[in-house]
């Protein structure tokens, strides 16, 4: 490995976010709170070794493969979640570090899972960081770092490859950084009509800005101990169609910048996601509507917590865990399946499950008649059996990591909460953190937070979010031998 | 389809059915029970209609290709558990038809899932059938009629193909039709030393027989309310070494009469098997030693619940779904991978789980050197691709599977028992159902059964059964309209 060049990038990063340390720092300076000085001495750390890094290491050698993006990419995370903890724990709003450390890392990775007791108590300044870092998150810290610093020729390719959500990266333009800027360009866009439009509609400006960041990174941190549930209907609705928009392939949004309607309107996955919005929400809404009595608050819960879930947001304006068995089951489903390739969201991503079924089918007419040779054909083009094979290997390979975290979550004793199974609580916490949702079902349910997790857990979980986040790779090849060795 | 051939052999299968059926007649007979007249009846039934179809379709074509190989196995236990269900009902010892129906299903596929609320209130002639269609089941029809029936050179194949468990069929001998033979042989053998051991245990006659039944076709229907519970330890402990034994490949066995011991000795899934099996019985035993406060009962009971999971029989000897939540997970893993290929028990088989474990290092491997080509070896051969591609698509295949049934069974409202959270029953009951182990977690607990489900979710789990049983693609292809397309 070219550590050299690792260390070098590592170095940019840290003075990336040292840069955007300073912008919580002047909420806090705003509001006048004691947190400005925490917020100024984290961001003058991160500066000093980033400098340090950058200077010791400047006479690096610019090749880099695959095996250095993956690193650059898992090491960056951990890092910036490292660092990005500082403030929560010197200001002694989140004592101790672990937790501090991972509600960071639930923020870079847009998860939103929270130890937070009661986020009512925190200051604004740190809940303008906590929520400031699912932004940052959101379109991937790597891809902001390309957009701003000159990018080198082979580099770019595979951090890219090893960043990117989904399988299939439709190529906008030529080079990698031109790519970066119009998508950054595309994720500001929205997140100013979405600030604009909650505060017109009466929620305070610092809530929507709070409530678009966490939006905009489908990352779900709220400052409401009941998420979103006390805001307006029409404010509820805003959030409910920004986490639909954000859970889109951006790449949609440059189709119909350039005015490729046709394009856009071909796009199989486009509408294999608003298909299954539509349906499950239509299913839930009907399936909850003894509960609500009312056919307006069962569409919008219904509407919101599938959006919630499918864009793996996180936020809640109900207890979706008191809901029957089939939507709850609907629910389960859509947290794995997540939303379209090259979104901010988590989980599977659609176009992977398409592809998946599609898999299936041809894998059944096969049996039918071994000699016939089937073509599988996404978005009116064939595809390639390298696509199919890798992606059969991605799902196996997510489901047995899965499996992995389950079995050693399991292994945690978590203090027995009467009213819920450890195993349902378990399971869904694994699920809601693998997939960056946030809240899952029973003891970690959408009313609850990860307090009661043991230290071992809490590092398990960090490490779940980061592994769904960055596409399971990055992470997993951190513990291969091969990655360290020296060239 | 050549469907002259299928009805044909259809019709021979229920000929069989019916002299099996003599069987159960013989015990009711023998304990002067009415029932004698009810299997006497049914055995009528079957004969006459086989007959007929043996006559009317007796000018067939023996050309037969994989999809009617699949056909014949599908409906094969389809047909032979709706006859076979006829005694259940008509004797009223399960008054629903749909119950019988579960029940049997739930027998021939050696499941043990059952809704029988009281099991000690059963007559001895219905309790002998119920466990006897395990036996059948367990080594398969199909493998049975081969063993029998006269075979039809390229028929044999196929119809191993669609019902022998696992991936790799180390074909013993050059015909089918021997294969078959010395199989059976084997598991006869097995299934005369175990009744002679539980015998010798104190264990009554009729008990001895009817639990070597469900030992051996990893089956699981008991004759007490508390399974296994009540009998000696050295009974406990006979149950335990054969459950173990009858998860092992049957070719292993083979080997063993042949002298073939150093295939034996480096056969892989021999030994992974082993490994997981004491490595699970370790961690539970300790885990589990707080509840039961010696080392004896702690081994014990852990030894006999993860050979019940693994081999997915479903004895119990003491309510596991009681057990902290590490075991709970252990156990719920297991159940999904099973026991070895090609013996009685269900599950994705641990030979696939071998293989897709290789799979995912080969894929990271990849990952990291995208140039590199690097083989998989298992048993000291080179896998070939289609190999791990089939083995990939299976993995994709059944996971699909059962999230499908998982969601179609939570859309029915499952009675509420406050005890049990309904997502937990649901998942459980289609993991239990579809792995072919018979009872689950929650309100399918080991000391709970199947009754609360509606008519709907009882013929949803027995197509559950079906599918797991029969390796997914027969049942599956019954759904197809090139199946049913006459040539």
């Amino acid at each position: 490995m070219n550590r050299k060049m690792v260390l070098f990038t590592l170095g940019q990063l840290l003075i990336i976010e040292a840069i955007l340390l300073l912008l919580p720092a002047g909420v806090s300076f705003y509001y006048s709170e004691n947190t400005v000085w925490h917020f100024l001495f984290t961001a003058a750390l991160a500066g000093t070794i980033g400098s340090l890094l950058m200077l010791i290491f400047r006479k690096r050698s610019n090749v880099i493969y695959a095996k250095e993006g993956f690193a650059i990419v898992a090491l960056a995370w951990v890092l910036m979640s490292a660092v990005g903890a500082l403030p929560f724990c010197i200001s002694g709003e989140i004592p101790s570090y672990i937790d501090a450390f991972f509600e960071t890392v639930s923020g870079f990775t847009t998860t939103g899972a929270s130890i937070i007791p009661n986020v009512e108590k925190l200051s604004r300044g740190i809940l303008f960081w906590r929520s400031f870092t699912h932004w940052i998150g959101g379109m991937g810290v790597l891809v902001f770092v390309m957009a701003v610093l000159p990018s080198v020729s082979n580099r770019s390719i595979h951090i890219i490859r090893a960043e990117m959500p989904g399988p299939i990266i439709g190529k906008l333009v030529p080079r990698a950084k031109d790519t970066a800027k119009i998508l950054y360009l595309i994720y500001i866009g929205l997140t100013v009509v979405e600030a604009v439009m909650l505060m017109a509609g009466g929620m305070p400006k610092f809530d929507s800005v709070i409530h678009t960041f966490g939006t905009a990174g489908t990352g779900g941190f709220g400052i409401k101990a009941d998420s979103i549930a006390g805001y307006s209907p029409y404010c509820q609705w805003v959030i409910t169609a920004f986490m639909f928009l954000f859970g889109l392939n951006f790449n949609l949004y440059f189709l119909l910048l350039v005015r490729r309607f046709k394009s856009f309107f071909k796009n199989t996955e486009l509408w294999v996601y608003l298909g299954i919005t539509l349906a499950s929400m239509g299913i839930i809404a009907w399936n909850i509507h003894s509960i609500y009595g009312n056919v307006a608050d069962s569409v919008r819960n219904s509407a919101f917590q599938v959006t919630t879930v499918m864009s793996t947001t996180g936020y809640a304006t109900c207890d979706f865990d008191m809901w029957p068995a089939l939507s709850k089951a609907i629910l389960l489903i859509l947290m794995f399946m997540g939303s379209c390739a090259g979104s901010t969201a988590g989980g599977l991503k659609i176009s992977r499950v398409i592809i998946l079924f599609k898999l299936c089918r041809n894998e059944l007419k096969h049996m039918m008649n071994p000699k016939s040779v089937n073509a599988v054909r996404y978005d009116g083009k064939q595809v390639d059996s390298s696509v199919l094979k890798n992606t059969g290997n991605y799902f196996v390979i997510y489901i047995l990591c899965f499996i992995a975290i389950f079995l050693l979550l399991s292994a945690d004793p978590y203090p027995a909460t009467t009213a819920f199974s450890p195993m349902e609580t378990n399971f869904a916490a694994t699920t809601a953190c693998f997939n960056n949702i946030g809240p899952g079902f029973g003891a970690v349910g959408p009313m609850f937070n990860y307090s009661g997790y043991s230290v071992f857990s809490k590092l398990l979980l960090s490490f779940a979010m980061l592994l769904g986040r960055l596409e399971l790779f990055p992470m997993l090849l951190l513990f291969s031998h091969r990655l360290w060795r020296k060239k």
